[in-house]
Protein backbone atom coordinates (compact mmCIF):
# COMPACT_ATOMS: atom_id res chain seq x y z
CA UNK A 1 0.00 0.00 0.00
CA UNK A 2 1.06 3.90 -0.85
CA UNK A 3 0.32 5.78 2.14
CA UNK A 4 0.50 9.48 1.41
CA UNK A 5 0.92 12.07 4.19
CA UNK A 6 0.11 15.95 3.36
CA UNK A 7 1.69 17.75 6.00
CA UNK A 8 3.90 16.19 8.41
CA UNK A 9 3.24 17.55 11.55
CA UNK A 10 2.34 16.28 14.98
CA UNK A 11 -0.93 14.13 13.54
CA UNK A 12 0.06 13.77 10.30
CA UNK A 13 3.79 12.32 10.95
CA UNK A 14 2.35 10.79 14.11
CA UNK A 15 0.08 8.56 12.07
CA UNK A 16 2.83 7.91 9.89
CA UNK A 17 5.13 6.75 12.99
CA UNK A 18 2.73 4.06 13.73
CA UNK A 19 1.72 2.41 10.44
CA UNK A 20 5.68 2.45 10.23
CA UNK A 21 5.41 0.25 13.06
CA UNK A 22 2.62 -1.87 12.70
CA UNK A 23 2.90 -2.35 9.04
CA UNK A 24 6.44 -2.27 7.51
CA UNK A 25 5.76 -3.62 4.12
CA UNK A 26 3.58 0.31 3.59
CA UNK A 27 5.41 2.59 1.76
CA UNK A 28 5.03 5.96 3.45
CA UNK A 29 5.29 9.68 0.94
CA UNK A 30 5.20 12.80 2.65
CA UNK A 31 4.44 16.65 0.89
CA UNK A 32 4.77 19.08 2.82
CA UNK A 33 5.30 22.97 1.66
CA UNK A 34 8.10 23.18 4.05
CA UNK A 35 11.44 21.52 2.46
CA UNK A 36 12.55 21.62 6.25
CA UNK A 37 9.68 19.71 7.31
CA UNK A 38 10.40 17.24 4.84
CA UNK A 39 13.53 17.03 5.37
CA UNK A 40 13.23 16.40 8.79
CA UNK A 41 10.68 13.98 8.27
CA UNK A 42 13.11 11.61 6.23
CA UNK A 43 15.77 12.59 8.53
CA UNK A 44 13.53 10.81 11.91
CA UNK A 45 12.41 7.97 9.27
CA UNK A 46 8.96 9.06 9.69
CA UNK A 47 8.43 9.10 5.86
CA UNK A 48 9.84 7.05 3.27
CA UNK A 49 9.90 9.46 0.19
CA UNK A 50 9.79 13.20 -0.50
CA UNK A 51 6.75 13.55 -2.22
CA UNK A 52 4.64 16.18 -4.71
CA UNK A 53 0.59 16.35 -5.87
CA UNK A 54 2.14 14.72 -9.37
CA UNK A 55 3.05 11.60 -7.56
CA UNK A 56 -0.71 11.68 -5.92
CA UNK A 57 -2.11 9.14 -8.54
CA UNK A 58 -0.12 6.22 -7.20
CA UNK A 59 -2.12 6.68 -3.68
CA UNK A 60 -3.94 4.11 -1.62
CA UNK A 61 -4.61 6.11 0.99
CA UNK A 62 -4.10 9.85 1.56
CA UNK A 63 -4.24 11.65 5.43
CA UNK A 64 -4.57 15.50 4.71
CA UNK A 65 -3.14 17.03 7.95
CA UNK A 66 -3.08 20.63 7.48
CA UNK A 67 -4.44 23.86 8.37
CA UNK A 68 -8.07 23.87 8.21
CA UNK A 69 -8.11 27.06 5.66
CA UNK A 70 -5.36 25.37 3.49
CA UNK A 71 -7.16 22.04 3.73
CA UNK A 72 -10.87 23.56 2.11
CA UNK A 73 -8.50 25.01 -0.46
CA UNK A 74 -6.25 21.94 -0.67
CA UNK A 75 -8.97 18.96 -0.69
CA UNK A 76 -10.72 19.79 -4.05
CA UNK A 77 -7.34 19.18 -5.61
CA UNK A 78 -6.32 16.56 -4.04
CA UNK A 79 -9.58 14.51 -4.92
CA UNK A 80 -9.04 15.42 -8.24
CA UNK A 81 -5.20 13.99 -8.37
CA UNK A 82 -6.10 10.64 -6.71
CA UNK A 83 -7.27 7.28 -8.56
CA UNK A 84 -10.92 6.05 -8.04
CA UNK A 85 -10.19 3.26 -5.01
CA UNK A 86 -7.96 6.05 -3.30
CA UNK A 87 -9.59 7.09 0.03
CA UNK A 88 -8.49 10.73 0.82
CA UNK A 89 -8.68 11.50 5.26
CA UNK A 90 -8.50 14.67 7.03
CA UNK A 91 -8.48 15.41 10.40
CA UNK A 92 -9.36 19.17 10.36
CA UNK A 93 -10.48 20.13 13.75
CA UNK A 94 -14.26 21.78 11.66
CA UNK A 95 -16.20 19.67 9.83
CA UNK A 96 -18.81 22.15 8.27
CA UNK A 97 -17.16 24.41 5.94
CA UNK A 98 -14.94 21.25 4.61
CA UNK A 99 -17.39 19.13 4.09
CA UNK A 100 -19.93 21.61 2.07
CA UNK A 101 -16.90 22.79 -0.06
CA UNK A 102 -16.67 19.17 -1.33
CA UNK A 103 -20.64 18.30 -1.84
CA UNK A 104 -21.05 18.39 -5.31
CA UNK A 105 -17.08 17.03 -6.10
CA UNK A 106 -17.04 14.24 -8.55
CA UNK A 107 -14.89 12.22 -6.11
CA UNK A 108 -16.61 12.86 -3.21
CA UNK A 109 -16.92 9.29 -2.37
CA UNK A 110 -13.14 9.23 -2.01
CA UNK A 111 -13.18 11.55 0.70
CA UNK A 112 -13.82 10.64 4.67
CA UNK A 113 -14.39 13.43 7.19
CA UNK A 114 -12.25 12.70 10.32
CA UNK A 115 -11.65 15.07 13.11
CA UNK A 116 -9.35 12.44 15.78
CA UNK A 117 -9.36 13.81 19.25
CA UNK A 118 -5.77 13.97 20.12
CA UNK A 119 -2.52 16.18 20.17
CA UNK A 120 -0.44 18.10 22.31
CA UNK A 121 0.46 21.57 22.29
CA UNK A 122 3.41 21.32 19.94
CA UNK A 123 4.14 21.15 16.33
CA UNK A 124 6.02 19.87 13.40
CA UNK A 125 7.34 16.53 12.77
CA UNK A 126 9.73 16.40 15.97
CA UNK A 127 6.71 16.75 18.14
CA UNK A 128 5.39 13.04 16.32
CA UNK A 129 4.76 10.70 18.68
CA UNK A 130 3.88 6.72 18.58
CA UNK A 131 0.66 5.70 19.94
CA UNK A 132 -1.01 9.55 19.83
CA UNK A 133 -3.93 7.86 18.88
CA UNK A 134 -4.05 4.86 21.45
CA UNK A 135 -7.68 4.87 22.89
CA UNK A 136 -8.12 8.25 21.75
CA UNK A 137 -12.04 9.09 19.85
CA UNK A 138 -12.35 9.82 16.46
CA UNK A 139 -15.13 11.45 15.00
CA UNK A 140 -16.48 10.96 11.38
CA UNK A 141 -18.54 12.84 9.66
CA UNK A 142 -21.19 12.00 6.97
CA UNK A 143 -19.52 8.68 6.38
CA UNK A 144 -22.61 7.41 4.60
CA UNK A 145 -20.95 9.81 1.88
CA UNK A 146 -18.48 8.08 1.22
CA UNK A 147 -17.61 4.59 -0.44
CA UNK A 148 -18.55 1.94 1.27
CA UNK A 149 -15.00 -0.30 0.91
CA UNK A 150 -13.17 2.88 1.01
CA UNK A 151 -14.99 3.74 4.90
CA UNK A 152 -14.04 -0.57 5.79
CA UNK A 153 -10.35 0.66 4.50
CA UNK A 154 -10.20 3.94 6.41
CA UNK A 155 -11.57 2.22 9.39
CA UNK A 156 -9.41 -0.90 9.56
CA UNK A 157 -6.81 2.45 9.77
CA UNK A 158 -7.87 4.14 12.60
CA UNK A 159 -8.54 0.63 14.28
CA UNK A 160 -4.67 -0.37 13.81
CA UNK A 161 -3.99 2.93 15.86
CA UNK A 162 -6.49 2.33 18.29
CA UNK A 163 -9.36 4.54 18.03
CA UNK A 164 -12.83 4.52 18.91
CA UNK A 165 -15.22 5.74 16.32
CA UNK A 166 -17.91 7.96 16.94
CA UNK A 167 -20.41 9.39 14.20
CA UNK A 168 -21.91 12.66 13.83
CA UNK A 169 -23.18 15.24 11.41
CA UNK A 170 -20.98 18.39 10.68
CA UNK A 171 -23.20 20.97 12.18
CA UNK A 172 -23.25 19.32 15.61
CA UNK A 173 -19.56 18.50 15.40
CA UNK A 174 -18.53 22.60 15.04
CA UNK A 175 -21.20 23.39 17.95
CA UNK A 176 -20.36 20.44 20.00
CA UNK A 177 -16.53 21.04 19.77
CA UNK A 178 -16.81 24.22 20.30
CA UNK A 179 -17.02 23.53 24.01
CA UNK A 180 -14.71 20.86 24.76
CA UNK A 181 -11.66 22.42 22.40
CA UNK A 182 -11.76 25.64 21.00
CA UNK A 183 -13.31 27.44 24.30
CA UNK A 184 -10.12 25.79 26.20
CA UNK A 185 -8.06 26.94 23.56
CA UNK A 186 -9.36 30.92 24.22
CA UNK A 187 -9.77 30.89 27.54
CA UNK A 188 -5.69 29.63 27.79
CA UNK A 189 -4.20 32.25 25.12
CA UNK A 190 -6.06 34.95 27.20
CA UNK A 191 -5.38 33.93 30.70
CA UNK A 192 -1.28 33.72 29.46
CA UNK A 193 -2.22 37.05 27.97
CA UNK A 194 -3.08 38.20 30.92
CA UNK A 195 -0.92 37.29 33.12
CA UNK A 196 2.10 38.28 30.76
CA UNK A 197 1.04 42.32 30.61
CA UNK A 198 0.45 42.14 33.97
CA UNK A 199 4.18 41.05 34.44
CA UNK A 200 5.88 43.54 32.48
CA UNK A 201 5.33 45.63 35.28
CA UNK A 202 5.84 43.24 37.84
CA UNK A 203 9.17 41.08 37.75
CA UNK A 204 8.65 38.48 39.36
CA UNK A 205 5.34 37.17 39.60
CA UNK A 206 6.17 34.03 37.51
CA UNK A 207 8.14 32.80 40.41
CA UNK A 208 5.03 32.13 42.00
CA UNK A 209 3.06 30.09 39.19
CA UNK A 210 2.87 26.19 40.11
CA UNK A 211 1.08 23.51 38.59
CA UNK A 212 -2.11 24.83 38.76
CA UNK A 213 -1.17 27.72 36.30
CA UNK A 214 0.49 25.43 34.00
CA UNK A 215 -2.04 23.63 33.57
CA UNK A 216 -4.70 26.03 32.52
CA UNK A 217 -2.14 28.05 30.44
CA UNK A 218 -0.60 25.00 28.62
CA UNK A 219 -2.62 25.11 25.59
CA UNK A 220 -1.44 28.99 24.96
CA UNK A 221 1.47 27.26 23.95
CA UNK A 222 -0.31 26.02 20.66
CA UNK A 223 0.09 27.08 17.11
CA UNK A 224 -1.67 30.69 15.80
CA UNK A 225 -1.36 29.44 12.31
CA UNK A 226 -3.47 26.27 12.89
CA UNK A 227 -5.72 28.15 15.23
CA UNK A 228 -6.91 31.51 13.91
CA UNK A 229 -8.48 29.40 10.43
CA UNK A 230 -10.04 27.28 13.10
CA UNK A 231 -11.40 30.23 15.60
CA UNK A 232 -12.23 31.72 11.64
CA UNK A 233 -14.05 28.63 10.37
CA UNK A 234 -16.64 28.40 13.23
CA UNK A 235 -16.81 31.82 14.43
CA UNK A 236 -20.65 31.30 14.99
CA UNK A 237 -20.44 28.75 17.54
CA UNK A 238 -17.37 29.99 19.25
CA UNK A 239 -18.24 33.40 19.67
CA UNK A 240 -21.44 31.61 21.04
CA UNK A 241 -19.28 29.65 23.60
CA UNK A 242 -17.24 32.84 24.40
CA UNK A 243 -20.51 34.30 24.82
CA UNK A 244 -21.47 31.88 27.91
CA UNK A 245 -18.37 32.27 29.18
CA UNK A 246 -17.91 35.84 29.68
CA UNK A 247 -21.49 35.57 31.33
CA UNK A 248 -20.33 32.55 33.76
CA UNK A 249 -17.37 35.12 34.83
CA UNK A 250 -19.17 38.04 35.37
CA UNK A 251 -21.76 36.09 37.47
CA UNK A 252 -18.89 35.27 39.43
CA UNK A 253 -17.53 38.62 39.92
CA UNK A 254 -21.03 39.93 40.58
CA UNK A 255 -21.12 37.23 44.03
CA UNK A 256 -18.12 37.87 44.88
CA UNK A 257 -18.56 41.83 44.80
CA UNK A 258 -21.54 41.59 46.48
CA UNK A 259 -19.99 39.26 48.88
CA UNK A 260 -21.98 36.50 48.01
CA UNK A 261 -20.18 33.69 49.59
CA UNK A 262 -22.60 30.43 50.04
CA UNK A 263 -23.59 31.37 45.88
CA UNK A 264 -19.87 31.24 45.00
CA UNK A 265 -19.67 27.91 47.43
CA UNK A 266 -22.58 26.13 45.69
CA UNK A 267 -21.18 27.02 42.00
CA UNK A 268 -17.87 25.44 42.39
CA UNK A 269 -19.39 22.66 44.46
CA UNK A 270 -21.79 22.01 41.22
CA UNK A 271 -18.89 22.69 38.94
CA UNK A 272 -16.71 19.89 40.94
CA UNK A 273 -18.89 17.07 39.16
CA UNK A 274 -16.08 17.62 36.01
CA UNK A 275 -14.32 15.17 38.52
CA UNK A 276 -17.02 12.27 37.78
CA UNK A 277 -16.69 13.36 34.04
CA UNK A 278 -13.65 13.37 33.83
CA UNK A 279 -12.59 10.00 35.13
CA UNK A 280 -14.85 9.28 32.35
CA UNK A 281 -12.74 10.70 29.87
CA UNK A 282 -9.16 10.58 31.78
CA UNK A 283 -8.62 6.84 30.61
CA UNK A 284 -9.28 7.15 26.89
CA UNK A 285 -6.78 10.51 27.11
CA UNK A 286 -3.88 8.73 29.37
CA UNK A 287 -4.02 4.86 27.43
CA UNK B 1 11.57 17.71 68.25
CA UNK B 2 7.63 17.56 68.56
CA UNK B 3 6.10 18.76 65.27
CA UNK B 4 2.09 19.02 65.43
CA UNK B 5 0.39 19.32 62.22
CA UNK B 6 -2.93 21.09 62.51
CA UNK B 7 -5.04 19.82 59.81
CA UNK B 8 -4.07 16.94 58.27
CA UNK B 9 -4.74 17.01 54.53
CA UNK B 10 -2.91 17.45 51.23
CA UNK B 11 -0.19 19.84 52.36
CA UNK B 12 0.23 18.86 56.06
CA UNK B 13 0.14 15.49 55.03
CA UNK B 14 2.58 15.45 52.55
CA UNK B 15 4.77 17.41 54.75
CA UNK B 16 4.40 14.57 57.51
CA UNK B 17 5.10 12.06 55.13
CA UNK B 18 8.65 13.86 54.23
CA UNK B 19 10.13 14.31 57.70
CA UNK B 20 8.64 11.03 58.87
CA UNK B 21 11.23 9.32 55.62
CA UNK B 22 14.35 12.39 56.92
CA UNK B 23 13.96 12.56 60.12
CA UNK B 24 12.84 9.52 62.09
CA UNK B 25 13.44 10.84 65.39
CA UNK B 26 10.65 13.70 65.41
CA UNK B 27 7.20 12.51 67.09
CA UNK B 28 4.38 13.76 64.53
CA UNK B 29 1.31 14.87 66.47
CA UNK B 30 -2.17 15.31 64.43
CA UNK B 31 -4.81 17.75 65.24
CA UNK B 32 -8.13 17.68 62.95
CA UNK B 33 -11.74 18.40 63.60
CA UNK B 34 -12.46 15.54 61.35
CA UNK B 35 -12.09 12.10 63.21
CA UNK B 36 -12.28 10.26 59.74
CA UNK B 37 -9.09 12.29 58.93
CA UNK B 38 -7.20 11.79 61.77
CA UNK B 39 -7.89 8.18 61.81
CA UNK B 40 -6.97 7.67 58.50
CA UNK B 41 -4.08 9.37 59.16
CA UNK B 42 -2.79 7.20 61.69
CA UNK B 43 -4.00 4.40 59.46
CA UNK B 44 -2.05 5.87 56.61
CA UNK B 45 1.25 6.18 59.39
CA UNK B 46 1.11 9.78 58.25
CA UNK B 47 1.29 10.77 62.07
CA UNK B 48 2.20 8.80 65.27
CA UNK B 49 -0.52 10.17 67.63
CA UNK B 50 -3.46 11.83 67.85
CA UNK B 51 -3.75 15.04 69.87
CA UNK B 52 -5.68 18.34 70.50
CA UNK B 53 -4.70 22.01 71.78
CA UNK B 54 -4.53 20.57 75.27
CA UNK B 55 -1.20 19.31 74.20
CA UNK B 56 0.01 21.88 71.83
CA UNK B 57 2.56 23.28 75.27
CA UNK B 58 4.38 19.83 74.11
CA UNK B 59 5.29 21.51 70.27
CA UNK B 60 8.23 22.46 69.10
CA UNK B 61 6.90 23.38 65.62
CA UNK B 62 3.61 23.69 65.07
CA UNK B 63 2.40 23.32 60.69
CA UNK B 64 -0.88 25.04 60.67
CA UNK B 65 -2.51 23.95 57.54
CA UNK B 66 -6.18 24.75 57.64
CA UNK B 67 -8.57 26.85 54.94
CA UNK B 68 -7.43 30.36 55.58
CA UNK B 69 -11.02 31.24 56.98
CA UNK B 70 -10.72 29.29 59.93
CA UNK B 71 -6.70 29.58 60.08
CA UNK B 72 -7.58 33.70 60.75
CA UNK B 73 -9.65 32.67 63.85
CA UNK B 74 -7.54 29.89 65.22
CA UNK B 75 -3.90 30.94 64.58
CA UNK B 76 -4.15 33.54 67.20
CA UNK B 77 -5.33 30.95 69.97
CA UNK B 78 -2.39 28.57 68.56
CA UNK B 79 -0.17 31.11 69.56
CA UNK B 80 -1.60 31.35 72.97
CA UNK B 81 -1.26 27.68 73.98
CA UNK B 82 2.49 27.06 72.48
CA UNK B 83 5.56 27.44 74.86
CA UNK B 84 7.85 30.39 74.56
CA UNK B 85 10.62 28.90 72.06
CA UNK B 86 7.95 27.01 69.79
CA UNK B 87 7.80 27.88 65.96
CA UNK B 88 4.41 28.12 64.29
CA UNK B 89 4.70 28.21 60.20
CA UNK B 90 1.20 28.31 58.21
CA UNK B 91 0.52 27.25 54.40
CA UNK B 92 -2.17 29.93 53.70
CA UNK B 93 -2.99 31.16 50.13
CA UNK B 94 -3.63 34.66 51.37
CA UNK B 95 -1.34 36.35 53.80
CA UNK B 96 -2.50 39.95 54.56
CA UNK B 97 -5.19 39.80 56.06
CA UNK B 98 -3.10 36.48 58.30
CA UNK B 99 -0.31 38.98 58.74
CA UNK B 100 -2.66 42.02 60.05
CA UNK B 101 -4.62 39.70 62.23
CA UNK B 102 -1.41 38.13 64.28
CA UNK B 103 0.38 41.84 64.56
CA UNK B 104 0.07 43.07 67.73
CA UNK B 105 -0.19 39.34 69.40
CA UNK B 106 2.12 38.77 72.03
CA UNK B 107 3.78 35.59 70.54
CA UNK B 108 4.21 37.30 67.13
CA UNK B 109 7.16 36.49 66.80
CA UNK B 110 6.83 32.78 67.00
CA UNK B 111 4.99 32.88 63.49
CA UNK B 112 5.83 32.49 60.57
CA UNK B 113 3.65 33.25 57.43
CA UNK B 114 4.15 30.84 54.67
CA UNK B 115 3.40 30.09 51.40
CA UNK B 116 4.56 26.82 49.78
CA UNK B 117 3.51 26.99 46.16
CA UNK B 118 2.66 23.13 45.77
CA UNK B 119 0.08 21.11 45.87
CA UNK B 120 -2.72 18.96 43.51
CA UNK B 121 -6.57 19.23 43.03
CA UNK B 122 -7.09 16.70 45.48
CA UNK B 123 -7.49 17.22 49.62
CA UNK B 124 -7.38 14.90 52.30
CA UNK B 125 -4.85 12.55 54.13
CA UNK B 126 -5.12 9.97 51.44
CA UNK B 127 -3.59 12.93 48.88
CA UNK B 128 -0.93 13.69 50.71
CA UNK B 129 2.06 12.53 48.86
CA UNK B 130 6.36 12.05 49.39
CA UNK B 131 8.12 14.45 47.63
CA UNK B 132 5.16 17.17 46.70
CA UNK B 133 7.62 20.01 48.08
CA UNK B 134 10.84 19.54 46.26
CA UNK B 135 11.94 22.15 43.97
CA UNK B 136 9.05 24.05 44.77
CA UNK B 137 8.68 27.43 45.78
CA UNK B 138 8.02 28.82 49.03
CA UNK B 139 6.80 32.06 50.13
CA UNK B 140 7.78 34.09 53.62
CA UNK B 141 5.91 36.90 54.28
CA UNK B 142 7.78 39.62 56.70
CA UNK B 143 10.20 37.38 57.72
CA UNK B 144 11.38 40.12 59.93
CA UNK B 145 8.87 39.55 62.21
CA UNK B 146 9.78 36.45 63.22
CA UNK B 147 12.79 35.57 66.20
CA UNK B 148 15.84 34.78 64.48
CA UNK B 149 16.41 31.10 65.90
CA UNK B 150 12.52 30.30 65.00
CA UNK B 151 13.05 31.17 61.68
CA UNK B 152 16.49 29.32 61.39
CA UNK B 153 14.73 26.26 62.60
CA UNK B 154 11.70 26.97 60.28
CA UNK B 155 14.33 26.97 57.25
CA UNK B 156 16.18 23.97 57.96
CA UNK B 157 12.49 22.25 57.32
CA UNK B 158 12.10 23.67 53.97
CA UNK B 159 15.39 23.14 52.78
CA UNK B 160 14.49 19.45 54.38
CA UNK B 161 11.86 19.14 52.16
CA UNK B 162 13.40 20.69 48.98
CA UNK B 163 12.14 24.17 48.64
CA UNK B 164 13.58 27.24 47.11
CA UNK B 165 12.42 30.43 49.79
CA UNK B 166 11.21 33.72 48.28
CA UNK B 167 10.92 36.88 50.54
CA UNK B 168 7.99 39.14 50.03
CA UNK B 169 5.35 41.70 51.57
CA UNK B 170 1.81 40.08 51.98
CA UNK B 171 0.13 42.90 49.88
CA UNK B 172 2.89 41.89 47.28
CA UNK B 173 2.08 38.40 47.77
CA UNK B 174 -1.81 38.32 47.41
CA UNK B 175 -1.49 40.97 44.40
CA UNK B 176 0.86 38.44 42.56
CA UNK B 177 -1.31 35.06 43.71
CA UNK B 178 -3.86 36.66 42.53
CA UNK B 179 -2.80 36.36 38.31
CA UNK B 180 -1.19 32.97 38.37
CA UNK B 181 -3.37 31.07 41.23
CA UNK B 182 -6.49 32.53 42.13
CA UNK B 183 -7.26 33.57 38.50
CA UNK B 184 -6.49 30.34 37.14
CA UNK B 185 -8.97 28.41 39.52
CA UNK B 186 -11.90 30.96 38.66
CA UNK B 187 -11.34 30.64 34.76
CA UNK B 188 -11.67 26.87 35.21
CA UNK B 189 -14.49 26.79 37.75
CA UNK B 190 -16.34 28.67 35.05
CA UNK B 191 -15.06 26.62 31.79
CA UNK B 192 -16.15 23.64 33.71
CA UNK B 193 -19.75 25.04 34.37
CA UNK B 194 -20.04 26.47 30.54
CA UNK B 195 -19.60 23.01 29.49
CA UNK B 196 -21.28 21.30 32.36
CA UNK B 197 -24.67 23.70 31.69
CA UNK B 198 -24.28 23.34 27.86
CA UNK B 199 -24.00 19.20 28.30
CA UNK B 200 -27.56 19.09 30.09
CA UNK B 201 -28.92 19.41 26.63
CA UNK B 202 -26.62 18.03 24.48
CA UNK B 203 -25.31 14.52 25.84
CA UNK B 204 -22.09 12.96 23.63
CA UNK B 205 -20.29 16.31 24.92
CA UNK B 206 -17.63 14.98 26.82
CA UNK B 207 -17.03 12.31 24.15
CA UNK B 208 -15.28 14.81 22.48
CA UNK B 209 -13.59 16.20 25.03
CA UNK B 210 -9.63 15.53 24.62
CA UNK B 211 -6.12 16.16 26.82
CA UNK B 212 -6.29 19.70 25.94
CA UNK B 213 -10.17 19.82 28.28
CA UNK B 214 -8.88 17.73 30.86
CA UNK B 215 -5.83 20.38 31.44
CA UNK B 216 -7.43 23.28 31.58
CA UNK B 217 -10.63 22.45 33.81
CA UNK B 218 -8.05 20.10 35.96
CA UNK B 219 -8.67 23.20 38.87
CA UNK B 220 -12.80 22.85 38.66
CA UNK B 221 -12.06 19.77 40.73
CA UNK B 222 -10.53 21.59 43.49
CA UNK B 223 -12.20 22.19 47.14
CA UNK B 224 -14.67 24.73 47.41
CA UNK B 225 -14.35 24.55 51.20
CA UNK B 226 -10.92 26.07 50.48
CA UNK B 227 -10.94 28.35 47.65
CA UNK B 228 -14.09 30.01 49.18
CA UNK B 229 -12.75 31.62 51.98
CA UNK B 230 -9.45 32.53 49.60
CA UNK B 231 -11.56 34.29 47.65
CA UNK B 232 -13.25 35.86 50.27
CA UNK B 233 -9.95 37.37 51.53
CA UNK B 234 -8.25 38.47 48.49
CA UNK B 235 -11.51 39.63 47.17
CA UNK B 236 -9.99 42.92 46.13
CA UNK B 237 -6.97 41.51 43.81
CA UNK B 238 -9.35 38.83 42.38
CA UNK B 239 -12.43 41.28 41.04
CA UNK B 240 -9.42 42.94 39.65
CA UNK B 241 -7.59 40.05 37.77
CA UNK B 242 -11.06 38.85 36.51
CA UNK B 243 -11.93 42.19 34.88
CA UNK B 244 -8.85 42.42 33.07
CA UNK B 245 -9.51 38.57 32.24
CA UNK B 246 -12.75 39.11 30.96
CA UNK B 247 -11.70 42.17 29.09
CA UNK B 248 -9.23 40.55 27.29
CA UNK B 249 -12.09 37.94 26.40
CA UNK B 250 -14.20 40.48 25.12
CA UNK B 251 -11.29 42.05 23.06
CA UNK B 252 -10.82 38.58 21.40
CA UNK B 253 -15.19 38.15 20.76
CA UNK B 254 -14.92 41.49 19.29
CA UNK B 255 -11.85 40.88 16.95
CA UNK B 256 -13.38 37.61 16.27
CA UNK B 257 -17.22 39.09 15.04
CA UNK B 258 -14.89 42.18 13.15
CA UNK B 259 -13.11 39.47 10.88
CA UNK B 260 -9.79 40.99 12.22
CA UNK B 261 -8.25 37.12 11.75
CA UNK B 262 -4.67 39.30 11.59
CA UNK B 263 -5.45 40.76 14.99
CA UNK B 264 -6.28 37.37 16.92
CA UNK B 265 -2.85 35.32 15.05
CA UNK B 266 -0.88 38.11 16.65
CA UNK B 267 -2.50 37.68 19.77
CA UNK B 268 -1.84 34.23 20.22
CA UNK B 269 1.54 34.53 18.61
CA UNK B 270 2.43 37.36 21.15
CA UNK B 271 0.95 34.96 24.39
CA UNK B 272 2.71 31.76 22.66
CA UNK B 273 5.84 33.27 25.05
CA UNK B 274 4.55 31.39 27.96
CA UNK B 275 6.58 28.88 26.28
CA UNK B 276 10.08 30.04 27.38
CA UNK B 277 7.88 31.42 30.67
CA UNK B 278 6.78 27.59 31.27
CA UNK B 279 10.11 26.38 30.18
CA UNK B 280 11.61 27.94 33.49
CA UNK B 281 8.74 26.90 35.94
CA UNK B 282 8.02 23.73 34.50
CA UNK B 283 11.30 21.82 35.99
CA UNK B 284 11.01 23.42 39.56
CA UNK B 285 7.07 21.59 38.96
CA UNK B 286 8.00 18.27 37.90
CA UNK B 287 10.89 17.82 39.86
Amino acid sequence: MNLFVIGIGLIGGSMAKDIKRLRPEVAIYGIDTSPAHLKEAMALGIIDNKSTYSDLPKADMVIVTIPVDVLVAELPKILDAVKDDAVVIDAGSTKSLLCKTVEDHPKRRNFLACHPIAGTEYSGPSAAIEGLFQGKTNIICEVEKTAFKLQERALEFFQQLGMRIRYMNPEAHDRHIAYVSHLSHISSFMLGKTVIDKERNERDIFDMAGSGFESTVRLAKSSPAMWTPIFKQNKQNVVETLEEYIQNLEEFKRMLIADEYGAIYDEMNNTNKIREILKGIIPLIKQ
